[in-house]
């Protein structure tokens, strides 16, 4: 599994989350805490999840103090169950506690976003269909969340407007339909580049093979449409057969698996990223 | 209420959202649309929700051009029902599609945020209490998440860890005891800070009654121990009456009256920030 | 005592103070001082002082070389009478040259803010009251400046105006008076924060207690005046007889005693930060 | 004169400086001052002193604001008596309140520059010397205070250790001796750049012209010894005879005649940056 | 054509270019030329050239004063006959001087580019062929140089690391053959993106075919290899026939043609980039 | 040899120059090289070349990861024969496969600077004149490309425009004539600055002699009118013959020595740094 701390720009991310929480410094524990003082620290699970983010979090207090270092026996992508503690960490007390609240809101985050897409990979397990994420993203957290995504058991989509060719509604409003947005696409896009469109109907997945598309993105069809669509594509010439389709809008938990066994190759998955309850994880200390 | 544009760094914020999402640019809709083709976009509720963000997705949009600007009827804070069109822009069509994720993303996060805490509020109407936030909010959001709050009914508790003196668990592990660590807080403190002590049993609240805490955070209490708690405050000498009271921890949309009509002043619910799920908003275009 | 190294963005500050006298390098070292020349260099009194500052000294010359350190058998806070060397440095020539004028820049300005602050708190010396600075600090230089104060014996007033609720004559004239300025601020402000007001007379004394300020800025008062604003206070009901007061305008080493001697808790000079004159000290190398 | 807009990254030394004072907003001018209030505000001097700054102050509150402007009727560089009037500036009340301290905290130091620099000026006035500064500066500040020393009737030495090659006394104690240290630098020095070496003796007088430096740096002599080596110089061969002098060190109000009248070109002055106290000017708003 | 003012970061680049220049400013200019003088400059073509970045040395100028301007009758792409006038600019003399040399840089090197892409894309012309730049670009003007290719008629290769999937003999060593490397990157990649592979044998070409790479960088063969491999390609399965071939290394204007013959679909050149010498352009002013 | 290390700024170079390429990570290195596989890289000259900015590369890699070093028995300056290999690393195969090609892209550009500075060198040598580079740098990396001329034999001219008073056409143009300008700059400058002025007459060759100008620079003179401008200096008064000269304009291998010997001090290339065409060096891993 790569390691999230590879994030270009990563480093700048924490030490931004704790500027904003610091301000100008932790004003309770400077009080009472005397300077210097090592202290002990555990993150206690208090329901089930998929970690992720450790790192993150290591990383958090490595912003302070390089030598500082999490512990842990478990790491990302594992299960934990409620009441286990999972990590601890020894070091200066005013430290532990100017991170704490950073580090817990990346790492109760990050294991939300893993903790919801298992659910989903599980609910498909044994069907030929992958699960991926989309751009649905927090703001400045892109690569991270992209990475609780992988490390549940996900894909991951594009990673930007950049990173692939994805032909959406909207473009096909200003081009004027399906067959002239792919034929501009294809002149324009880098040797390297496939070319992703989205339709919504039977007649638009025609039109897209027609065109050569190379990826169908199947937007809010049901499972039997989406289930005639593969077969439209099955019924071409050997080329077109080769096709990927995403079945992408409206799909849950509940319905989910009914959109896999229709065949699909991809299921994105906007909630993984927007929509995920932080897991809930505590952090006690106590002096050594 | 106050412009969440005024926030320091919040242009930067956006600029690194938008950076996130753009890398070298959008390969598709440079592909299809033709430069300087001027498109109409409208954005709609998908449900009932509060709006709050919609100045920041305007801002998002104005990053590309200070000319573009989002018109619409509501305003931060309105509710707006499933179905309904409620702001509208019209500009260049390569610059709404670059900038249409990142603003839906700010838009969606932060209407969620708002939508969850107008249900809190909702749900203690009649009573003195007051809903507030927490620390549990997205790493590099803060300030727009607070203002959500804000925008949704709520109060903002402290911003970050030198906005007051709050005397957590962990402190008193360090401090050794309530009494000790308000007489240290009270030595170190600038001369305009309250200070907050969070106290778990009824024991505590003596204690911090005694060493003259400003406030008590009534930790993981049920609704009849900050009843008690209450009581053994008003059934003080005259100074330590004006003791307001914050119940945290454990509290949901069912218990949340309960405890409201417990006496207490403030409620926390780090739900708000940290797993409020995105409303669903869309935002289709096409050329003019 | 805290360490000015903790400041957020302190390293920034060094190392712009570096930029900005380095430029594109230091052409005369490098013109006649051999590379990988080891010198040793001495800092040396030039007259009596209250040393601040000295670990920002080293964090100057630690900025070209980690393991270059300052030795010194006197601290922050300590007194250094003139004549005394008391700092020594051993490293690369170079390095000590190009970081000598900006550690020199740091070290004598904040051991000069120190030293005047040490003596206004020895002209109040067996009072109750407290020196405390002001937001006139150097643009840029503000958080070492009020650690600065702090070394010297003094209290900080607020950090910033973010930092507490002050309310002055200007905002007076906004609000059209005390009582309804107070009534404002204590609607808005968190519950964490309380209330200080200026008030140049008497009767603005009476209006301030009336609309239950915590704390009083008697501003251009005389000791007498002052005097007779403390009487007022003691005067009133209990809750009131606990409003601190802050003696704020034409205070000079002359007349602070009086003021002290006025029964005021807090003085504010606003000079320590805007017009204590540097200290002198010397910086001499030789080839070891 | 030249604006001292003009210098790179002074938007960034404001904005910074507004960042240190404001955090995250000034709660006390929300809290008090309704929205969109115009108010007019008014800059008094408090004392007779050089204006320096004006334009800095008026883009702080142009950082706000673009359109927002001090007028006045006097300009950098001309003298303000005490109790006048000298600027005013109309715009929203919560961005006068927000910039006045800054704005006032840049004005008062380098107004107090030119005021004591234009002191230095008129005490040599009719001799042949100049008054120069020296790096002795403020961290962060050097080319605003250089300006203002400008302003005051100053002129400017080096901007910094890359803008001319000046050779110090432990620069000799490293090379070895005047000349040594004066054959390295002519030998690596651009063929732009003047060569200034400090000497403290009539023999190292002497030694430094054998060398043919452009420039004498007199370091700590006394009038009379300025005196006499202004006559070795003028007793020399025609070439040499266009050395220039610098006096340096222990020079003040009182005896900086003595030392222009002894024959020196220029004399530097490091009080100009490090210890001019901050004048005194008053900024008063009052509603519309 | 795209502008390249849209490429993220472009104004900062500019910006670090004048900076670089200008240092604490241009002390030349700034004693010579009278404040608020008014100037007309020409930029004159000294050579045959393909013209590229008029808009970035537009900006330049832009960078002092958004109203400054730069009028031209020809545009990016267009090609300028030794000796003509090709663009004019009126403003503030000491702006146009400080500008000048920067703009100039990146207008000679751009324009260099584009003069250089131009004859190799005139030497196949005819052809199917095309030419394609490399990442064989000056550290922090990939963009811009990038741009420049396109504006000579060439066409981009990946933009960076992260924008395709590019196996090079290094990675084959590491994976220990073609059709391991493959394998490997085809389970990893993203849905979107085509796998290329460098072959330098005939027995490679059929390894990335069996490997079912999408595109065969043909390395470091003449062209009668290159013939051979195109030919093996259409001997295959349908499938297998749409496969792309690039050829790469050792090209030049002489031999370039013969590649293009070949039936190679891309040729790519590093020199256009790495090597391509800059143009000759003088800018002159004048008062006005 | 100073080391290109020092220059302010460079590791930001490096960074953005990295970040450039890699963007969001090297997806093709990611895929095919199995995490913590060390291997073994070596630089191999494809040409003779001066070898410059090996430090350079070296840090590259050492952001990466700062034990990664090159290993080298040549060092910049040095010559390196085509097919020698010069240089060797080992460590982490994707470290060294995601730092290749900045390294390289830095490594073969300053190196063919630093070639073609040599050659020009060696064309003048046992005259007395010095070969001295220009301000046409490639925008971002002027420091380095100086490094590279000096490395290569040559001298630097002025790092910018604040590094030294060079009157040029533009200006002349702009105050009317070479006495004049020469004036205007002397009243302004700095007291440790040299006044160089461009001339293009002989008879602007007097003026500037009469205007007491430090150096002269000769632009597009054949070598014979430098003659002849060398001889009116050598016949004026003493103090005029000090008088430096510069040759410029029109210079290239096959007429410089005819300038040199004319009895030009300088001689200035744009082409060192406009113009050379990067070397050719290989960088090739294999599997440890």
């Amino acid at each position: 599994m790569m390691n999230p701390l590879d994030f270009d720009g990563i480093f700048d991310t924490i030490q931004a989350a704790l500027d904003e929480d610091l301000g100008r410094g932790d004003i309770t524990s400077r009080a009472i805490v005397r300077p210097r003082t090592t202290a002990r620290g555990s993150f206690m699970a208090k329901q089930d999840l998929i970690l992720a983010g450790l790192e993150v979090a290591d990383a958090v207090f490595g912003s302070f103090d390089p030598y500082l270092q999490i512990e842990s026996t478990v790491g990302d992508g594992e299960e934990v169950t409620n009441g286990k503690i999972f990590a601890r960490i020894k070091g200066d007390a005013q430290i532990l506690l100017a991170g704490e609240r950073v580090a817990l809101n990346f790492l109760q985050r990050l294991s939300g976003i893993a903790t919801m897409t298992r659910k989903y990979v599980d609910a498909i397990a044994g069907t030929n269909a992958r699960i991926v994420d989309t751009r649905k993203t927090t703001p400045g957290l892109r690569m991270l969340e992209k990475y609780a995504v992988k490390t549940g058991g996900g894909q991951n989509h594009r990673l930007g407007l950049d990173d692939g060719v994805l032909i959406k509604d909207n473009h096909l409003a200003m081009a004027g339909g399906v067959a002239e947005a792919v034929r501009r696409a294809r002149e324009v896009a880098g040797h390297l580049h496939k070319i992703e469109v989205e339709v919504s109907t039977l007649d638009q997945v025609k039109q897209a093979l027609d065109a050569s598309a190379d990826i169908l993105m199947l937007d809010n069809m049901t499972p039997e449409m989406v289930r005639q669509s593969v077969e439209i594509i099955h019924s071409r010439e050997p080329e077109d057969r080769r096709t990927l389709t995403e079945a992408s809008g409206g799909i849950n938990l509940q319905n989910v698996r009914a959109y896999a066994e229709a065949g699909v190759d991809l299921i994105s998955i906007g909630a993984l990223t927007h929509s995920a309850p932080a897991v809930d994880i505590s952090f006690k200390i106590k002096p050594e």
